[in-house]
């Protein structure tokens, strides 16, 4: 573990950012909507975006401009939108954002970044981010990755923050994400910085590497958006550092920040870590992981403080990897729930006390292999139902077609 | 269709059956939860079973007798203990209730199914199983297909029977299952009788191919139980049959026994049926239909009200079927509320009134091919998540802990 240090994506040397509102969420109001990242000096890149067939216009952009251009300056973000679904016209808005970004600061339209998050299906209300986009460029400073954290927050309760000393370097980062999607809300965001040098071809493999050991293990609610993006830009200003020290802070930036999404999660009071072990092979131990973290059932259970190994068990069952079932091992912490596929004689009040906490782990060990993978999960809430099945999307979008937005 | 007849699992000559309380569920208690099915004479018979890889004993004794015996007599199936993850003695608990049949009733051991449901991994309470059995075996009646339909159920708020007449023959079945565990109670079960004349090898096929276009075409809550049993008997006293006639009639039974388990799905105010056409294979439209009718926020979103065709295509993009986002049409019954992959002109009330309503279909239509597939599915409300977060299962095993039970 490396030391944390304040300031996220300008805890790094020669960023600057920024966070306004410019009513996109809400006309008029003072919620901040509009993020800004900007290196001072040409960066190289990295990304890695949602696997949605259906991706948003911001996410094809993206994927357009990391393989375009070797060089890259900056993001800009959006909240209350998330510019998909919205055919030829959305990628008309997602290229005029870029633009905007690209004049105000004097750097090529491909060297820009953008994404969006929020409502889908409705066009960007590009005239209030070009009303607002001087202001923004304005407020631009290095201590200001606050507002900017702030601005891609959709339904987030709190901004979510990381950075980290890795020797001579930083590596800081802000995120998003609080169920897949929220009344319409899409998606997880993550952007970092770092003063590293890297170069784009190592950068791209240590983005995928991080990506895949931290968002890709984290859970809510099982959905996947259209919207998913992590970029990471390095401007090499604090010069080169061991390449396995940089992997290591780059993911440890990435799991704090996964999460910190997952703690926040749409009506969550539980963080579970759902770890595998003795599995015949990795991916194995991985679909089993995702089979329990993504469970209604077990979920449910966490909820009610019920240490529920039957469920547990039925759904490392269907999870399609090779079992034996009288080996099956299910722990919650370091107390055993079930041996050998049956009941274990841990008393359940015990057991209860584990699942009673607000973060437990349940361990399940399947004495295949060697194949061990973990992810991190939450409880399923009776509020996380009644969020989102609230008719706001539809009044929010009533509303819209009434032209109240 | 073929017109409905009275009698569930008596309907077709020959059967007789019959339901008891004996105190599995809670000792003491008039709920029923034994149940007795019996053919007059030697029968065929065809089953499908769980794809769990924890199955349970019943479940694996049922795969044996299948085999072992060309003569099939009797079921008999107890509610209120799953007799699931129960290790060895959960196989001789099995055994020894297909020997309780075999011995009441002058068959062989081999000629009888064995099914249960109910709570996962605490030993089948035998002995109360045993002190009942001559009264369930002095019950059997031809008209007692009620009792036994109400002995099989778990959470389920009603007994489910369907029979039809197809020409000469009658085909009946009785089913149960309302989540596919609540709070621990595993399940989907249906027993089908007929009088027809079918050949083992035949009804197998039959039984496999009407389980595939009926319960495997429903969702409630996306989870696959250990104990998932279908079992059809034909005692041949009727006749042959058309074999097409015959196949239609048994999908018109399961069907409707499916859509009542739908209907009747743990805290459910919706059923819904997801329609995908145009999929450029059968395989990439069930994918499609599968993933929306599983997906958490599409669920809610249905829970309140809310025609909210961007959730509906976020889970039609992670389905991992080929896909042309531009030319994704979706409807609310015959309301289009996207077309190309973007909002249609559709009023948002008119989408809204069709959303409201108790019953309404999703249609899909991807423009790639022939592909179609329908999945019947339900809501998911915060009364779902409340029943199945209950303590229930907890306090439950934790009476049984302390010799209450």
């Amino acid at each position: 573990m490396f030391p944390t240090i304040p300031g996220g994506v300008c805890a790094p040397r020669g960023f600057r950012s920024h966070g306004i509102a410019c009513g996109i969420k809400i006309p008029g109001s003072t919620r901040l909507d509009l993020a800004l990242i900007v290196s001072d000096s040409p960066c190289t890149a990295g990304g890695v975006f949602t696997q949605n067939r259906v991706s948003a216009a911001p996410v094809q952009l993206c994927r357009q401009h990391l393989a375009a251009s070797e060089n890259h300056r900056a993001i800009v973000a959006n909240s209350g939108n998330a510019n998909a679904c919205t055919g030829g016209r959305g990628m008309q808005d997602a290229r005029s954002m870029a633009r905007l970004a690209a004049s105000a600061l004097g750097f090529q339209e491909t060297e820009i970044f953008v994404a969006s998050t929020g409502i889908i299906g409705m066009p960007l209300p590009l005239e209030r981010l070009q009303a607002q986009f001087a202001a923004l460029t304005a407020g631009l400073r290095p201590e200001n990755s606050d507002s900017a954290a702030q601005a891609i927050m959709t339904s987030d309760t709190r901004p979510k923050q990381c950075a980290v000393q890795v020797d001579n370097v930083r590596i800081g980062g802000i995120a998003k994400g609080a169920g897949m999607i929220c009344p319409d809300m899409a998606t997880m965001l993550c952007f970092i910085t770092t003063d590293a040098a890297v170069s784009k071809a190592e950068l791209q493999t240590a983005t995928r590497a991080a990506a895949n050991r931290s968002f890709n293990r984290i859970t809510i609610d099982g959905d996947t958006s259209t919207n998913d993006t992590v970029i990471v830009l390095a401007n090499g200003s604090a010069g080169t550092v061991d390449p396995a020290r940089f992997q290591a802070g780059l993911e440890q930036v990435m799991l704090e920040l996964a999460h910190r999404i997952v703690r926040d999660g749409e009506r969550v009071t539980k963080f579970v870590e759902v770890r595998v072990e003795g599995a015949r092979s990795q991916e194995d131990a991985l679909r089993v992981a995702q089979a329990v973290a993504n469970s209604n059932l077990v979920k449910s259970s966490w909820n009610g403080n019920d240490p529920n190994w039957g469920r547990v068990i039925h759904a490392v069952g269907y999870a399609g990897a090779e079992l034996d079932p009288g080996k099956i091992d299910i722990y919650f912490n370091d107390l055993p729930a079930a041996l050998g596929g049956v009941s274990a004689p841990t008393p359940l009040d015990d057991l209860v006390a584990v699942a009673s906490q607000p973060e437990f782990r349940i361990r399940i060990v399947l004495h295949l292999g060697e194949g061990c993978e973990t992810m991190y999960s939450t409880d399923l809430s009776p509020e996380y139902v009644d969020f989102n099945r609230s008719e706001y999307a539809a009044s929010l979008a009533r509303d819209r077609q009434k032209g109240l937005a």
